[in-house]
């Protein structure tokens, strides 16, 4: 037996579970989001603006992936919001059982917003359907904008690109042109925003997409 | 047959094939470091640096890997030292088989440095020994200081940390004093270097550290 059939299975079982989650998530009438990227895209710096901008707004919950720690998770918390942490423990990427797990420690009743964030890493999240509507993908100036080339599947699959750090622009060697003509190239139907979780430029227009998108699901 | 059970014998067949990799480069006397991090941290840049610097003092070859594109060893190229590209196609993380393969495209013979750039993903490198004596992580100040805590496994398993992109700092939520103290918590034997690729700073002790490491193995 191959590793790749292994791994044809695990994703098919994957599937099967993501579109058990997908079920949950319908019959609550909750939009969901994945966030993928990196480590250190910043991820969690753009759901504290994202709470801050949305909490008044929108009844939000957040599920946290991280290979180790509950840092993010308590970052999450300050903001009021229900919050559940999944750890890996040295698993590189969410699966839509940990997601099922998570689901029977979160009560969806009134959500309208579940916000998954996954572990940093911009390859194997890719491949894994947790059930959620749209994947979101990070991509910050500081990484350049070589990044889509070299990594296209999560940029494939993805439906929303942040380009976040923006305000660093001065300072890193990243073409945002190039960047962006990068992702497109590889999927054309992405919804691109530009970001700065420290200047806040662009924070309000990702927002109000992410509201529109939970509103017309209800 | 649970996918534990594959992922052990996957690593086991792995932990086989590094020793013999290992084996070659003794016999070359080639002093061989695994360059590991997150996508973006500079691990090209870095290399472009070290080569600027190593090249007329030792001879030195590469290998990169990539999960798409050989831009980094078209980079790499245009210091005159051979390079293998190894394209993992998807796969996150480069093996000893890989590597083992790499080799058959690379004559050793004389060489004293041989620099492995692996896949930039912060996770699944960790556990896949390639037969390198030293293993390098890279943390760039732009991701932030809780990377070690939130990634242990890395830095436990690396030898050498090089805290990258210094000259961000004015502009980045890090505090270097515990970025170094997150990791050397984690492990305490750790080798840390400050660098920037903008400024070079660093840049003359990372490389005199590993001119010493190669000459001490002739």
């Amino acid at each position: 037996m191959s590793v790749v059939t292994i791994e044809r299975k695990v994703l098919e079982k994957n599937d099967e579970l993501a579109a058990r989650n997908r079920e949950v998530f319908r019959k609550h009438n909750v939009f969901v989001i994945n966030i993928v990227s990196s480590p250190g895209s910043g991820k969690t710096s753009i759901l504290e603006r994202t709470l801050e901008y949305l909490k008044d707004k929108l009844r939000i919950a957040v599920i946290e992936g991280d290979v180790q720690t509950d840092f993010d998770a308590q970052r999450v918390a300050k903001f009021g919001v229900p919050v559940v942490q999944i750890v890996t423990n040295g698993g590189c990427h969410l699966d839509a059982k940990l997601v099922q797990d998570a689901l029977n420690s979160l009560d969806l009743q009134g959500i309208q917003l579940l916000i998954i964030e996954n572990v940093g890493n911009l390859v194997c999240p890719a491949n894994y359907d947790l059930g959620e509507h749209v994947k979101v993908v990070v991509a910050s100036t500081t990484e350049g904008d070589d990044k889509p080339l070299k990594y296209p599947a999560m940029f494939r699959n993805a439906s929303v690109l942040l380009i976040n750090k923006i305000d660093l622009l001065p300072y890193v060697n990243c073409k945002i042109v190039e960047l962006k003509n990068n992702a497109l190239g590889i999927n054309p139907a992405l919804k691109v925003f530009e970001t700065s979780c420290t200047t806040k430029q662009g924070i309000p227009e990702w927002c109000a997409w992410m509201e529109e998108e939970a509103r017309i699901r209800k």
